[in-house]
């Protein structure tokens, strides 16, 4: 039997770039920092994962590191319990909106989930690749031969202000007509066969003019909006009326367990949710309440793929439907969304990912949809493999100092300076 | 990398002795029917469960075993779906009271998933043999390295009516002087540190007097009293008030989520299932009325140590402590319940083991409790090993038509043969 005993940790930083798309709180950056976490077992195995590259996030994962050597890539549950020994920065924790994930309340239990996250795919690609199994087999063995993702829709500007960052060809997209347009090449070139806006860019009226014409677009196919909780009760309630029998779920529109649970009183429209339910602790309050019907889970959230699993038994006991929520993210965090969504029986809505949005990567070979789907890999790990030029590359621009406003994700700052004025706050939520 | 796939099956119904232990159904019979599982790879690794032996059990354990070859060991999410392609004998589900696990109300599904179980474990042993690594391991990781057990107490005559079945040196129990022998001898031999006393044989008066008497004895050390749902709210209501601050928590003292949810109403002492939540569907309703403080958690019960886990998982989201429950078993299922009470984290009380009563079993190296406790095994599976011989002996039993009436558990009918008479049945419940 092999050595699964962990004998070095490297982490990488790396910043990738990322279109203007715009949300609540502003736009993203030209450049995401992402953290890139291999582990390396006795035997020479190597595994990685793949997590926020954010410094409240990295500063955790350093220390996380130099504590996993000696431990076993088998002891997935020993994890968990090794991040309480790691210190999160409490003033980093503290700022006051988490503008990479809109994740409602900071938790410095909520940080350490998310950099074990990254460590847990890590160990479970290297378990897999010593045993021979894919991931999907390390938790239990995949359900589905096939993971349905849905086209993830934004209101977008053509390119960063001043030309910044890397240029793509998808253009503007600031009305009904862009974000149809954006959604039929989404369906010619992937096949995507449900549709997510990112709303809480417009003011409601105008979003739901999008929402309508994509329904007049691609009709009897499943839509959803997600303001992430810029809209007040009574106008979550008003946007529901109107797109009843229109949307498949409606996401996060007011933000708080006590405003979602108000506006579910008053629809039949499904909620869900990865702002009031991102850790354990939110759980019981949200499902007493009935607040939300889908809660979307993120395994970078909720400390990694057996987490995940967890949350998918716990939504299931209580008949809570399960959806999977992204950020933006490279190629080995959707190898393990795909691996950990192909295993759990009860995911009923298609996955959200923004990995077409994604042009750079630091896999050798790029995951594609085909018909809105990815086939699940059943080579050993995951079934990625590190493309360590351009894993150099990227982490080199991280290294960059002219880049170094980039290493902290932050919507609102990116917006301050397209506006080119620095008064300029993300609005307070609910916006509208 | 080994061929996990399960080329062969082989079912093995068995019959051990069991003591007289009294409970609200009747008393145990001479002897008991258990399942074992044996699945057998391509390559030749045998993994090895344990669940009921009775009919209803044992005809879909037939059917589902020829389902089996084919799959991989590993393919442990598909067990659960294999299981939905076997029938259950209708007749044999209704039967009014499931008197080898007062489980509440029985259906088809309950049916599967214990016969599943047997399976899942099976495959976790092969499995763990293939890879080399304990079944916690395959579990994420023990937590621990010992789980600690309760004596399980229990009203007992001396022997057998009639001399049926075999002896043994524990003597009778019947008031409380004999049930504290009794725990002082559980103490003495096997130094448990916490008592569960089997209650709903005598009116609630002489079973509160035996667990005053257990505090008097063991000041300061755990107790609880199980009635299976023998008692009406309002008795129940009086023995939490009579027993307040002596017991750790109190066990099902009435039957169903309904009542339970109206005595947890009534008293700060937590109460504990073993009846109202044994299954998916009925979790949610005695959460939303906290109706329960503790569940306890049988892997028989709920399809195998995944499964486990996951009630485990969402008992914390709740807030709802978690235990263990046993009935009648032998070596295989002690083993598998150790290797998943070391994974769980939130485990927060001793688990049940009806083991000390049974003295036969179809293992080469009995497991022996030491303080109370069993050191988790790191060997590969579960780490226990056939006794064919023994195997063959009690698999001879179960095939001779002499014990034939052995072959189903029923309590009720072992009392209506200790009195001689065909007339009495189990009482209804609640009984006082």
């Amino acid at each position: 039997m092999s050595d699964l005993t962990v004998t070095d940790v490297r982490l990488t930083p790396v910043l990738i770039a990322d279109p203007p798309l715009l949300n609540v709180q502003g736009v993203h950056q030209p450049y995401t920092p992402r953290l890139v976490v291999e582990v390396v077992t006795a035997d020479g195995v190597t595994g990685v994962g793949e997590t926020y590259g954010d410094t409240k996030y990295l500063e955790p994962a350093r220390a996380y590191a130099g504590l996993l050597p000696g431990h076993s890539v088998a002891d997935l549950n020993g994890l968990a319990a090794l991040a309480q020994r790691v210190a999160v920065g409490h003033a980093r924790v503290e700022h006051a909106v988490d503008a990479a994930g809109l994740r409602g309340a900071q938790t410095a239990d909520k940080v350490r989930l998310s950099v074990v996250s990254a460590f847990e795919v890590a160990c479970l690609d290297a378990l897999g690749k010593a045993y021979g199994q894919p991931v999907h087999a390390l938790l239990g063995g995949k359900v589905r031969d096939h993971v349905e993702y849905s086209a993830y829709l934004f209101h977008r500007w053509e390119e960063h202000p001043d030309g910044a960052g890397e240029r793509d060809d998808w253009g503007a997209a600031l009305d009904p007509a862009g974000i149809v347009a954006q959604a039929r090449r989404f369906v010619r070139e992937y096949g995507f066969r449900s549709f997510k806006l990112k709303g809480g860019v417009f003011e409601p009226d105008r979003e739901i003019a999008a929402v309508r014409a994509l329904a007049e677009a691609f009709p009897g196919q499943p839509l959803r909006l997600d303001p992430n909780g810029a809209w007040t009760p009574e106008t979550s309630l008003r946007v529901a009326r109107e797109l009843e029998g229109v949307l498949e779920y409606l996401e996060d529109p007011s933000p708080g367990a006590a405003a979602m649970a108000e506006v579910s009183a008053g629809t039949d429209v499904p909620l869900a949710t990865n702002m009031c339910v991102t850790a354990v602790p939110e759980i019981r309050e949200a499902f007493l309440t009935d607040a939300v019907q889908v809660v979307l889970s993120d395994h970078h959230y909720w400390g990694g793929l057996r987490a995940t699993q967890e949350l998918a038994a716990v939504c299931h006991a209580f008949g809570v439907g399960l959806s999977m929520h992204s950020n933006t993210h490279m190629g080995i965090s959707l190898a393990a969304m795909t691996h950990v969504a192909a295993t759990v029986p009860h995911l009923g809505h298609s996955c959200d990912s923004h990995y077409p949005w994604q042009t750079e990567d630091v896999i050798t070979r790029r995951h594609t949809f085909t018909g809105g789907r990815l086939t699940v890999s059943d080579a050993p790990g995951l079934g990625v493999e590190l493309d360590r030029d351009a894993l150099g590359r990227l982490h080199a621009r991280w290294l960059d100092e002219s880049y170094a406003a980039m290493r902290e994700r932050d919507d609102a700052a990116a917006m301050r300076r397209a506006r080119g004025h620095e008064t300029w706050t993300a609005p307070g939520l609910p916006r509208w």
